[in-house]
């Protein structure tokens, strides 16, 4: 009776980020980005026809893969699409990661990685990054059954060249690679011309942060035929249809829009670029950002009660209770006017007298 | 050189089924509903906002599971929502389905169970319909890893009752019984109201039928709070935020206007009743649909030459080249004025001189 049970999956469940429910919060805690979706999403949502709701949506979402290779320049078959890119990267790994050898991924690096390849029970190595959260491009030459990172790096913000990455996948060529570009538009080098010459590579990339659709829950992989039809092949396998209707024509109208695009995106870095040197003022030090994030340590204060003092204040920033980052906070990049906010209360927490 | 390719997943892909890109076909073929949703849906809809969208969605779909924990009068941690009801079951069968025993599911049946349990590697046996088309509870007797099926059964459209049901459940105590009633609205009994009374009882549902939103991509699951919380933790360590924020809102729309809910499935069932009557003048034979499509066969003409015709003739229905089924049609509920075109093909079809 109730052996069910053993028959359980058991997992650590990821725990994201906070998304409070009360308004006035200054949510720098999500990495979402501060600017509203192109207007044109606005305009086609508007005309967005609740008729065509009783159908199911393209599988292939084709109108969406197309404006991508559109966009991109590279061939209809080099993209594919999902839910966002964690439902990307968790394709990935499922169709991707089956070897008996360990894949490898950063020890400080998104937090899902672990959190995948223990659900799909897969081995996996994590060479440490050095003391300065790099990289260190010899610990991806040993054998393993696939590597993936993010560049830039989460929730470390530094990037790498593409000099460093072409390295890692010309090293592996019986492996998988896989760069995880969530961040790039903000600063890095994409590795995208690199899927042309190199057919182990894919890169992924999504439109929660520097288009502005965390909401909507669409994320792409770009990376040569063959690993896209395994891919699709795998998610036809799961769910023929995941991109709502929304989501494709939304993801049309957005990804069109290349100078909302740009001017917001350029608006972002200059409001980092600015923060970091405001911070540094006040006294923190941080690896230098190409992300729409900053990854902050101050030289005598402990990152946890900065945490706790910001929220009390209800600003919400990133703290991760993790050994090697437990005295950083992850701090997204916001308006201008969320940021001065937040430099107040910082001022005020580092000025006040201890009780 | 290029031995990732060792590594890939092979899997069959599912085909779902076609959708027509040109005007003026009459779609049969993928047992959507023929209404618009509910009118709340459109209102939503054009007042949605998108500066909203560059914020992740609420990952607990918190709006939403409440909106159907209040519909079916149960507490909010019964309920489980995914990208469709597909979502939904895959999750199932990667949180539940970890036995060393085979699972079960009918022979002729949803065809995505095969192709989930390949792509997880879960072990299955599948009990032979009768000569009827009707399950066999006995079959469901022996030891298994867990139960799944649909009631109404799909594509064969009959379903069983809900003492049925209780009897595989009371068997199985050691098992999870999962039942997927995607079409249960247009006249099944529900086996909801058991879910109180067996902890290891699961019921699925969906948005893409009764409800006339497959192009949202919503379902959810039905269940005691200790098999919901295991779904959850697998849900969350696969992609955290799943349910788009216009998927969450417009959920909520649909699922609180039962009136028009009530109206548009009556609807569909008096088109259905009518069509049984029609469609046995014309000759055709099938199992006493409780579904919102029909699984008919001719007396004397091939399923499939009949459904190159209708396709000829811009009428969509579904085929399936499967031993056992082949000689049948699986058609759509559609409109009245729908199913008249439908009818007068067949007639032109039944009518015509061998040429």
């Amino acid at each position: 009776m109730g052996n069910w049970r053993d028959n359980l999956r058991r997992v650590v469940p990821y725990t994201p980020g906070e998304q409070p429910q009360q308004k006035n919060v200054v949510k720098l805690n999500t990495n979402e980005n501060p600017y509203p979706p192109a207007p044109g999403v606005k305009k086609l949502l508007s005309e967005m026809d609740d008729k065509r709701m009783r159908l199911y949506p393209d599988p292939a979402a084709r109108k969406l893969v197309n404006a991508i290779a559109d966009y991109y320049n590279v061939d209809e078959n080099m993209v594919f699409v999902g839910v966002g890119s964690d439902d990307v990267i968790a394709m990935c790994f499922l169709t991707f990661f089956n070897s008996e050898k360990p894949i490898l991924f950063p020890d400080i690096s998104y937090s899902f990685y672990s959190v995948w390849a223990d659900l799909f029970k897969v081995k996996y190595e994590c060479p440490k990054l050095n003391e300065k959260f790099e990289l260190v491009k010899e610990d991806y030459y040993k054998e393993n059954g696939g590597i993936i990172f993010p560049n830039p790096n989460a929730p470390t913000s530094s990037a790498v060249s593409l000099e460093f990455v072409e390295d890692i996948v010309k090293h592996n060529s019986d492996s998988i690679v896989i760069i995880d570009e969530a961040y790039v538009d903000f600063g890095a080098e994409s590795a995208l011309e690199l899927t042309r010459k190199y057919e182990n590579l894919l890169v992924v990339q999504t439109y929660s942060k520097s288009r502005s659709m965390a909401g909507m829950r669409i994320g792409y992989a770009i990376g040569n035929a063959e690993l896209i039809k395994a891919l699709n092949d795998v998610k036809y396998s799961f769910n023929s249809y995941t991109l709502n209707y929304p989501s494709i024509e939304l993801g049309v109208a957005a990804i069109k829009d290349e100078s909302y695009f740009k001017e917001t995106v350029a608006k972002i870095i200059k409001t980092r670029e600015a923060a970091k040197v405001r911070l540094s003022e006040l006294g923190f030090s941080y690896p230098d950002s190409k992300a729409n994030f900053l990854f902050v340590t101050h030289k005598n204060k402990y990152a946890g009660d900065i945490f706790d003092y910001l929220k009390s204040k209800n600003i919400y920033v990133r703290y991760f209770k993790k050994e090697g980052i437990d005295n950083y906070l992850r701090i997204t990049v916001g308006t201008d006017e969320q940021m001065e906010i937040l430099y107040k209360e910082l001022e005020n927490y580092l000025n006040k007298k201890e009780s």
